[in-house]
């Protein structure tokens, strides 16, 4: 079997240190390029150093040309608004792009101002990217030229609320998610927020409306469920370094007998994909899903409560924002469109305990 | 200034621990007798190793007339069911109490069935006692004979919600409370769930529908706004130990012009609440409530953000489980019931960082 | 390639837990059996949330003979004292046993009345057994019978402190191992000294004398560098999961022109250990070792620095105690035994950051 | 009772944060100035959040000559090297001195250059400034003009080390210090080695030779046990907020009956001093001195085990390093200085569990 060349744009921070470690092992895989303008020259090993002896890799310069003559796929893990020309001109030389950015995610060019606050540079590449989250588009996703890569939050709440919102009456305009992340979801870059003293211990409530991710979820769910739905999502930083939990609060329009619809419903969405897991149990030390236990892998765990007193579902997803809410999820992708068995690379257990 | 004589029943426990620590140091307070079945003949820093080298007493076991005759008031910090017929007791005794139990909160008796699954054994007792939330019911407090003190989390989300529901057209059945909180929380006793392997790098949602806290919750804010109330809750456990915050999700029947009607609504209920402190920042390490930032003191903090999209407020309050939440919040019903200046022995700053 | 038949005696602790995590994606091992008697008939995934949906395997209750007709290999993984007789039964069946307790690891009868108070019941499989440390065992793997698995801090020690005893005049008496490790080194049985809100922000030192892993430590020194060795050493929990740093101090008898002296002599004995990075930078964010950088792998990461005015060599090494420091091993261990490459089913490259 | 007035200078960072949390509820003080450069003009809580609706205090800009003017004694909480002009001013103008930083502790100029690589401007105060460690110089503190804190891991293991120097026959030269410490002892600024992602689950070994603190350690306990003294040191990172565990391991030139003997030794010196406790339990949560159990206080728990086999003692202390290890060190010296009871403002308990 040929092996993939591939190459990564913006190597030095979390996502592109994942990738790495997902792809120096991927057995379809030579990396054949990384990129860091801060790191050039420089041992990979040493921004990352769980790659120590790993690897001999080193950092080099953006030089888009040269990407272009040694790689057949690119995964760009740049700065909102950095991705864009980038994966512009990936896509103009004929690669095909896996971008970890927010950059192609939505559709509508206005939202960019709305939720991005800039002037979308190529609007007309936004159609013929593909928002890469397999469970919702997988075919589209083979074929793709450009794969937008969810948002980490985005992924979770999508995945938690979707089977519901397709096959049971809700209220689509007070849909509540309300999400825990660790602080490698911030990024590799410091500051007076992320300093230790500061940041352990934390509940933080630090994006309590208007989450960017609210768009690509709206956006998302929308098209998935033939009506307009609206989140009211806010975030909080809690004390861990991987792992988002999205709790997801639905108001059913209609009264459920019994909980073990919930179950039917995800089972019909979820059960045979790879990365899925249905987290219910009514004993034992993982009832629920908790991002304790995704750690360092690819799936995702969703999990539900009926109340029928206030007639709500609690919709749960737990991922490890840098694997199935990044690197993890655009290995995933890559697969696919490389027509590669889809959890290659991809099926590390995790670790218990952690 | 005469002294009054307290006991602590229930003190091994980590709320008893944190009632010694605030009443051995209360300057109008001897503590005359603190009991413990388990722990009985021990001394007190045993348990908590913190009050070492502070205090020679040791734990007694229970015996109310004794009580009756060293102390004038009795907290009581025993598990819920266990408090239903010493306070009972005590109170024929003549003696006032502070029960730290669910078992006097609820004033119908009916609700004990449905959410603690008990029968009430002294119904008629349940209106003799007064809720323990000073910012609701500080005259009431004065006199009672009987104070039930709120549920940690419930102390939160009322304070959090309450001038909001006072004073704005707000969909009363789709409430959420989405709580977050450290491990202190579960109290002392050891568990699989507990063991620091387990219980490391959570984010574990334990009680996403039914929490017994709706119940007073649900209570207070019905009488105090004068409309029924119905509030759909979560709970999560966190990598912390002490803490709590509740995110509280409430959607409005108007649009607010601006952010302003909020503050102007909190100004109106706390600005001379000595125990609450409105966070809202623009900048800052600290811009809205943490639990972080109340470990160790009686604070609850409050804060708000308002969504026009989604006429959502977002209603935030941290506290110390064990402090506002539990024996800090006894110690103001305390000072409030003798008359004492109602911040006596209670007006640690917290530290920072920790 | 002939699959091996592997069996798990212990499967339901955290020691278990992590050969299987191992074993059941090792390519060349079939796992046949796992047992756990309070936990017979139940999920293996119930126990270890992070094998759902990645086996249907149960436990089974212990039984020797079926285990000796299901399987080539037996990791018996169970506490001190009880693997004795069956690691002795399964020799007897003509097993090759992996023996994950202290029990085969001391040569000296007398050294378990000593350390472990109890006479050892097989003396004579005692000199049979192999110290299961490849890097300076490896020839007596391959063909042992009963490999005798190291304790998690006797393997950091030794590690750190076997080039330079062997190429160096040191103090032999005044040797300081001073080890920090995680909660998960203590197992997964809860006591009040591992519930969370007592076991977190602790650096506790909890057997800062006559720790029972010098007894092996000696040992090993002493035989692999002809002259005794006398360890002084200290443990402390300190708040973390994975994860043990051992740091010795040592005080040398001669003065070394030059810390390259040490780079040396450390390169001379792992620059070809396929498990043992050398780990000391002079910038970056990883410049000595720490548990940080190996959880979840089967490294040993060494360092060390030297200070002229004390005549000291500080050596470095920390492991993950679960895997290099157990199961890691163990299997390391395996593949030895069973002519496999070294690393086969090993190679994970941890996470960054975590 | 004449009320002292105070100034902080250098008030922004976590020493100045704590010297404000201390001094501003201390009942014989009032703070009349405390200095930032960076937040002048900025009310303190905002960089303090403990402090919020406790002070409405704001950040001044340095100007000395007004600080001569509002305050009777200063504390300086500035960097080393920055504290060395601004002491020698405030020294100048007939102020009394608390310096934090290192400038005024080693009584040899030469000692400066070694240690920290400059040159003292002012060798002819260095032998008027007061070591402030009260429990070896109480008396020259009473009248020092300038009293130098002493260093946070100096403090824990010249308190740990003292009474066993002073009694015992041990060996001078091979003294290990093995420190633990918390992220706060780094301060408030921010780099990639204090990012939350990168200092969380760490036990990093960050200075495992030649630590500064060495230089006052050895000056101090050679002073005091009229012998020199050469001390082994070396620290590590560990996870957790506030607080230094300093193990200390002493090889002793004698034998010891008995572990009472040490007893005797440490009472001997710290029975009567009222920050130090002695902490050693055969049962309960807190057998020996953990940094857990002092945060938030003042005081320093010293613990001790004898070891036959290796002729060792290992010596224990723990404090809070921004509180006996600095701020409330340095309000122990100043309540000395001024007459006042030397446990004013001081004797707050700490938190079980935190």
């Amino acid at each position: 079997m040929k092996t993939i060349r591939v190459g990564i744009v913006g190597g030095r921070g979390y996502v592109g240190g994942e990738l790495l470690r997902l792809l120096l092992f991927h057995p379809r895989v030579e990396v054949t390029c990384v990129t860091s303008r801060r790191s050039a020259g420089e041992y990979v090993y040493r921004e990352h150093p769980n790659l120590r002896k790993l690897t001999s890799l080193k950092f080099e310069d953006v030089n888009l040309s040269r990407i272009g003559d040694k790689c057949d796929v690119v995964f760009t893990a740049v700065p909102h608004g950095a991705a864009m020309d980038i994966v512009y001109e990936c896509y103009e030389m004929g690669l095909r792009v896996i971008d970890l950015s927010a950059d192609y995610r939505l559709k509508n060019p206005e939202d960019y101002k709305y939720w991005y606050g800039f002037e979308h540079k190529h609007p007309d590449l936004l159609e013929k990217s593909v928002y890469g989250l397999p469970e919702l588009h997988r075919n589209e996703i083979r074929n793709a030229r450009i794969v937008a890569n969810p948002g980490c939050m985005a992924c979770a709440a999508i995945l938690a609320l979707y089977p519901l919102l397709r096959e049971l009456e809700v209220d689509r305009s007070r849909i509540v998610v309300d999400c825990k992340e660790g602080s490698s979801a911030g990024g590799a870059e410091v500051s007076r927020a992320t300093h230790h003293p500061e940041r352990s211990n934390v509940v933080r409530p630090y994006k309590v409306t208007e989450h960017r991710h609210t768009a690509e979820i709206e956006q998302e769910l929308s098209a998935a469920t033939g009506a307009p739905v609206r989140i009211a999502m806010s975030a909080h930083a809690v004390d861990m370094v991987r792992g988002i939990l999205a709790t997801c609060h639905v108001f059913l329009e209609e009264e459920l007998d019994d909980e073990r619809v919930l179950w039917k419903i995800y089972r019909k969405y979820y059960a045979d994909e790879p990365f899925i897991r249905i987290v219910k149990e009514k004993r034992g030390i993982s009832r629920l899903p908790d991002p304790k236990f995704v750690v360092g892998t690819n799936f995702c765990d969703v999990g539900f409560e009926y109340e029928k007193r206030t007639s709500r579902v609690v919709a749960l997803a737990a991922v490890d924002n840098l694997m199935k809410g990044a690197a993890g999820q655009a290995v995933q992708n890559f697969n696919i469109m490389c027509g590669i068995e889809e959890t290659c690379g991809l099926m590390y257990p995790g670790l218990h305990p952690i």
